[in-house]
């Protein structure tokens, strides 16, 4: 392929651009590095000049939008690319080997806070654009929509993305902010779970009571809490809220079986769950639990006395934060009024209850058998030497129902990151040579689109 | 009787000597009232040797002891009296309506720390020695034991007992620190509770994970503490532990016949309660629940994020404390075996739990058909004009069991202030005329005890 050529020659060059961007500390959820992460959207817009596109910098309430175009192309397929610039919080200095702001390549590892979430893959998809534009012309129509608010939960990027539905009309969405199943395996994931996020607070009288004067003869907060959050599971690591799983879709027994075949390394999986046991429902393996069936986890519990040793306190007051995980054809305001149903009836009597509803996405899933999932596939395949796997992910993104609605183009998530990238912790890594595996996959991507259509 | 009319003369000087005590803010758990604590046991030895008592201050590792004692009357009974002269913190001062440190009378009420718990009740008892020494002579051997740390746990007071028991030697112990059951009806208190305090800690993982990654396929600390929680009530309010019952002595059916004569207010009860529901062991009343029936209590509860908002979090790890009131003749001992068997086996797989026992207290029961309590209700009876009650208490004093134990003398706790005297809150108050009618009931009590023998 032409373009493999053209990016090759130029590596340097975009190593030393990669770490310029990365020095950037654009902390999104820091208002003292809001100039960082203005200063990290006008370097990626520049940037993208650079390479032959068009580019606005787009401002919102909070972080602004960059969006690049490429020359427009009659009659060909529209692309879009979301991605994010901005990086979580370094956390504690101490813990990180090299400076998080500071790139260092160790053992064909970039370390550094955003090398895998999201700078060093979104650099790529820049880097694929100009390679396209500088041998021959992109083949199709290209729309880089890169946020700066993906770490504090996005909270513009869908209003925009409604606003301008029109402009950013595309035949297909790719998500660039993710990870490959295993090393040597890249991947094509196809839906992400949902999430209903609660805060139940219970009250059972008006100021906390002795426990030698009361004890045994009132409700206490806390022991009615355990109760009730105990209801919540049932045989089998089910979740025991009537009606609960009456819109949980099946998943292709073929889809099942191809997973069964993947060869799931549960040993490394354990590991980077800090050695945490295997559980959950039964008749399921760990990666259907995570991918295809929700979730009940309890985030947070308070109640009464928690500091050194004791107090003899009957709590008044006790508070869960819960969410669940939820998958197709799950709603998450649905599942808010199941789960009230069931709150209000297993709370005894005398107890006052409060549920709070603090978020809901829904869930995503996508037809792996389409034509950009088999565009994808043959150029990952191809860039990578290896067919890939069709796999999905726990974990929500706002974005990807959402391009799916708005857009009504099919929405494909492919990243190039590895497990175990800790992306939001000390030594956050990227495989270096990824960033060329990934333009190159970008480059084959683009044509077999255009062939598609 | 004689002392009555000695009692009646000096009235005035009581009171303004028991303001003097008041003003001494000899709260025991603050490092900057050491020295108050020091003066408030030094002021009470001098105010003994005035009422014709030898006194001494005995120092512990923490604060002293004093201990008063009457002439020797060979032959004669000895009585016991122990009470403290250490007070709570005074909490926030805005909360009270006249500063807690200096006594104000309103409605027949003294208002300030210390009131009720226990400055008052003690000076009554110094006062009535006076008293039966001035006008005759005392008919029997008297010690005040005075400790100084009720507040903090009575750390000294337990091995000093023991070490000085052949000097502390009885045939009667009085605790003088508790209240009657509601105005005009003076009681005898025969029973309290024991506890056995616990703390139990769960990890599931070295480290919290991501919910998303994470949840369904994982165990989760605050999930698995809520379950275990659970486990430990069964149906009917009973306390579901395998054997725990075993060692539950019952209460002859008269006495409880007789408490439900009681008139037991029911609204006046929940008010204090802070408005709570009634709730517990089926089969018992509100005061059999907290007087001769065990309870399992949830003190705190501690797990994963609590702040605002939402953190999608699996937490690794869940504290709870959790303490049992026990009774007759349950060990806290053996209740921490119990409990210890019953987490092993309710924990599930892959799971750390640690059980860590703070603290056990033994319950304390006496008979209440004995000479001791006949005595002591003939001395209410005639100083308040109505015969008693005989009631419980479902707090916890490891003195009781204490003094019955190591004096092999029946212990009888019997006290003055009021339902609602705020004992640790704001407006601490007594009824300030039952300095007298508490004076008068020991000057009968002597007397009756001395015939007794």
């Amino acid at each position: 392929m032409q373009g493999d050529a053209f990016l090759a020659q130029r590596l340097e060059r975009w190593q030393r651009e990669l770490f310029e961007l990365i020095r950037i500390p654009s902390i999104s959820t820091d208002p003292a590095h809001a100039r960082d992460v203005g200063a990290a959207a006008d370097w990626l817009a520049e940037r993208m000049r650079t390479a032959g596109l068009t580019a606005v910098v787009e401002p919102t309430a909070g972080h602004p939008l960059v969006v690049g175009r490429s020359p427009s192309l009659e009659g060909a397929p529209t692309l879009l690319v979301y991605g994010h610039y901005d990086v979580q919080p370094a956390g504690p200095i101490e813990a990180w080997h090299s400076p998080p702001f500071e790139p260092r390549i160790r053992d064909g590892r970039l370390y550094a806070r955003g090398a895998a979430d999201d700078k060093t893959q979104i650099l790529l998809q820049i880097a694929a654009a100009e390679a396209a534009i500088a041998t021959g012309g992109l083949p199709l129509n290209l729309i880089l929509l890169f946020e700066g608010e993906e770490e504090v939960g996005s909270p513009s990027l869908v209003p925009f993305l409604q606003e301008r539905r029109h402009q950013l009309a595309a035949h297909y969405a790719l998500i660039a902010d993710s990870m490959m199943f295993a090393p040597g395996r890249p991947s094509l994931i196809f839906a992400m779970r949902g999430i209903a996020y609660f805060e139940i607070e219970l009250r059972t009288s008006a100021y906390d009571l002795h426990s030698g004067q009361y004890g045994g003869a009132v409700p206490n907060a806390a022991n009615v809490l355990a109760g009730l959050l105990a209801t919540l599971h049932g045989p089998g690591g089910r979740i025991a809220i009537d009606g609960f799983y009456d819109d949980v879709a099946d998943v292709a027994a073929g889809q099942r079986e191809e997973w069964r075949r993947l060869g799931f390394d549960e040993a490394a999986w354990r590991t980077g769950a800090g050695d945490a046991a295997l559980s959950g429902e039964t008749g399921f393996t760990t990666p259907e639990r995570v991918w295809i069936r929700p979730a009940l986890d309890v985030n947070g519990l308070l109640s009464g006395y928690t500091g050194p040793g004791k107090k003899t306190v009957l709590p008044c007051t006790a508070l869960a934060k819960l969410s669940f995980r939820l998958v197709p054809d799950q709603d998450p305001e649905r599942v808010a009024s199941l789960l009230e149903a069931h709150v209000r009836r297993v709370t005894p009597p005398g107890v006052d209850v409060t549920l709070r509803n603090l978020q809901g996405n829904r869930p995503w899933r996508e037809n792996p058998e389409g034509p950009f999932f088999r565009a994808a596939g043959s150029a990952l395949e191809s860039a990578f030497g290896v067919a890939p796997v069709r796999v999905a992910h726990g974990g929500t993104m706002p974005i990807a129902p959402a391009l799916h609605n708005t857009l009504g183009a099919p929405v494909l998530t492919m990243g190039f990151a590895l497990p175990g990238a800790n992306m939001h912790g000390p030594d956050e890594w990227f495989p270096i040579d990824h960033f060329e595996r990934g333009a190159r996959t970008m480059l084959r991507l683009y044509h077999a689109l255009a062939e598609t259509s």
